[in-house]
């Protein structure tokens, strides 16, 4: 019997700022269940800024999206298995379409232990965007006691652990993120040292005056409009980690730096990084993670949309910034 | 009796690219040599692109510039000591003041040995630009046989030794140079695998089209211009070595590239690095080099032009591309 089933999908390709009505819900019938594959019911699909790039491109790293057709991270249950190895109830962590009910290859799919905590958190400060944040700190940036480094996008899902890791290392932690509440939030619940707002008048200025010794280290997701005002104050051979993007995944233009010659007078290193080539020591990682969780030294706020009917303004509504902590959406 | 001497300096603070009409030669008396000081007579002047920015934002590392009194590397002949350890006839390099006459403190001098080499190999090959090259290759990009490294201003002192030692260490060397003559020059002369011309119309195209297997390192001294074709053609992992920006030293206008999301999309890291911070190694390096010219693996151009008053003329051509190899002026 052929099952059915709500996907969301784009309807055409984003052109400026993506838009609610780039995106499309339709019904859909599932393919039928074959061998080694899984019947999944998505409880959580991940909100990520990289998919726009994606989304935007027309094009993905292992497909073309010209269908529009959108896979992201999610936590998901089996409903029915035909997997050796996986049964019904089975909480799975893997790509899966924006749908109420998916059909994945099992081997696509990771299982999760049963645990106590939310199981949205291993898409969130135990998942991607904390390993991201521990990949960058840890392996690339490595604070050490009385450095100073700037987070952008610090009340993100990924900033917010970062400012954090770096805290447990000694590091002073300046964030910088949009508006007051953010800014507040950052410093009162992720203990940062201070928080800058870059949407006010002299943005640059503040973030001089919040440095007055320099910064020696930089973790950047967003782009030009954060990256550009930091590299002046970075300290000769400061480091910037390059973890995302965000602001140019939103279009094609070319990046303008008016700084980009304090990289050379500086003596600066960027280096870029990305989550996949640290699958092997994802366990290393989320050992820290959760232990720093239990110990109660590591806060996280998530924005949890409810239904797959509000994946679009959800979406939307992250790459606007909206909200503090890990973006998702729950499927009931 | 107080000695006469003529001085270049800047009439004025340069506007948009440097014109041989923003100097002026004019007669000053120098100053009494007092304890500590040498009287000089600099023998070749050192034209180097980082000068530029000096004389362009009127304001060097150790002081002001507004007075427009240039001061450069240089292999000069103590014509009278004050100094311990110094006598007349001794060949010494430091920073000179682009005068036939110059008192100079002596700590700011080093004493060369005598050798059959032209002394003015000391400012180029053997000397500041060699050592630039030698760092950037074998301290930041470390390359390796079977791996792809690209250099731009590929015909410059730096350049064309950076490739040399990129060759010598197994590497498949291209370079990027302005017109067909330099780029013949690079591949005949320097012995480079291939160089493109970045003066033709497709230059990003036969730029991919001299990397098939993409570049793994790159050494980048212009800017932009150079830059941003190779970004794209980078493979995952890659490196790149900033040694100057050339391109940019000539205004202030913002830093634009079309493919800065490649440094994320490839992982890749930008490491900038200065001359003055392997001091230690000084000898290490010359060494390696003086090893590598003796054995006659290891070429150079030098582009010489005669008396203080060429130097203008010299300095200007020099930023604008003509001529292959190492600027100097010979003061007679």
């Amino acid at each position: 019997m052929a099952l059915k089933t709500r996907r969301v999908r784009l309807a055409r390709k984003p052109q400026n700022a993506i838009e609610v009505s780039d995106f499309l819900i339709e019904q859909i019938v599932l393919e039928e269940l074959k061998d080694g594959q899984l019947l999944l019911r998505p409880l959580y699909l991940s909100l990520d800024p990289y998919l726009l790039s994606f989304m935007r491109d027309w094009s993905g790293p292992q497909r073309d999206w010209s269908d529009g057709i959108i896979v992201g991270r999610a936590i998901s249950q089996v409903v029915a298995s035909q997997a050796q190895g996986f049964a019904e109830g089975d909480l799975v962590i893997g790509d899966c379409h924006w749908q109420d009910l998916d059909v994945r290859p099992a081997k696509a799919m990771r299982q999760l232990e049963s645990s106590l905590l939310s199981p949205s958190l291993q898409l969130g400060v135990l998942g991607a965007s904390g390993i991201t944040a521990w990949a960058g700190v840890t392996d690339v940036l490595e604070p050490k006691a009385g450095q100073t480094l700037v987070i952008s996008a610090a009340s993100g899902p990924v900033g917010s652990v970062a400012g954090q890791l770096a805290k447990a290392a000694g590091a002073r932690v300046v964030g910088i993120a949009g508006g007051v509440e953010k800014c507040r939030y950052v410093v009162e619940q992720f203990g940062f040292d201070a928080c800058v707002d870059h949407r006010q008048a002299d943005f640059p200025a503040a973030l001089a005056a919040a440095l007055p010794d320099g910064a020696d280290l930089h973790f950047e997701s967003v782009g030009a409009a954060t990256l550009d005002p930091v590299l002046p104050l970075m300290n000769k051979f400061g480091c910037i980690a390059l973890c995302g993007l965000m602001q140019h995944y939103q279009d094609r233009d070319p990046v303008t730096l008016s700084n980009f010659r304090s990289l050379l007078y500086g003596a600066l290193q960027l280096q870029s990084f990305h989550l996949a080539d640290y699958g092997k020591r994802f366990s290393e990682a989320t050992e820290v993670l959760s232990g720093l969780l239990e110990q109660g030294q590591l806060r996280y706020s998530e924005v949890i949309s409810e239904g797959l009917e509000q994946a679009p303004a959800a979406y939307v509504a992250m790459t606007r910034g909206q909200g503090i902590g890990k973006h998702l959406v729950h499927l009931g």
